[in-house]
């Protein structure tokens, strides 16, 4: 049903380039399926990025496979996040294609943890300090390490 | 690790009423895990709720079967609603907690049809008149249709 020419995947999308190690990123947790990273340009803080490690320009033209593991994925890190930012809620947010908001052409799904009375900010913004990036990302996988689950040690990579 | 006093599920939450019969909507689709409604202050011309059947808070304690088969039908409906209003777009929201957005207590999935330059209106807003709900779920009901997947037949029930 969704326009044939729409669903083309660009392999040069700048996930697709930190897939293939091309570019770096600030990793907070992945599987074999997904992997999750922290957003750049953060809309709040610990905001997480989880894609799926196989291509896909976003939800219309994903597999079910693809979804349930994002899905999977996203509740693991949303609930560490919960715990590492000691956040009210989260908010989940994912666009497909320009008029939805997407602005990287592969499948992703924004984690943005969120506290009471604070609102997002602008989505690209600034781009945040690395070392802030890592600070946030320490926080998440140390709380998904009491979580029980595997994610990436930057200090093994 | 999330909260157990956070997750308790309200049985009188409007979207458990709307699952008992208790409260009208305007259903588009249905299967045996979920089921896909119009939002009643649409915040786009389409906007569409996707529910689990089955009790759930939110994201965060929702089952990976939960997830999959909202996501599932999110795809389904997205497609059609993209069809069905000849979107450029679709927008996906989801809320956990209040701080996160979320009003309604029964995880849901928002679909927003998206156009190019046409912001969305803000979170609860006027309540649509209920004939142009059904207009639009009609033309998400066709669409559906042409996708060959049920669809709930509102002269039926």
């Amino acid at each position: 049903m969704y326009g044939i020419q729409q669903l083309n995947y660009e392999y040069d999308n700048i996930f697709a380039k930190i897939l293939r190690g091309e570019l770096p990123s600030e990793r907070v947790f992945e599987d074999e399926e997904t992997l999750a990273l922290m957003d750049i340009m953060p809309r709040a803080d610990g905001h997480v990025i989880v894609i799926p490690k196989t291509p896909a320009r976003n939800m219309l033209d994903a597999t079910p496979e693809q979804l349930a593991s994002c899905m999977a994925s996203l509740q693991k890190v949303s609930q560490a996040a919960m715990k590492a930012f000691n956040s009210d809620g989260i908010t989940i947010l994912q666009a497909n294609e320009a008029a939805g908001g997407q602005v990287v052409f592969h499948l992703h799904f924004h984690i943005l943890p969120r506290h009471k009375g604070v609102e997002l900010r602008s989505p690209g913004s600034d781009i945040e300090k690395p070392e802030i990036l890592k600070a946030n990302a320490d926080k998440i996988r140390e709380a998904l390490k009491g979580y029980g689950v595997h994610h990436p040690n930057p200090e093994c990579e």
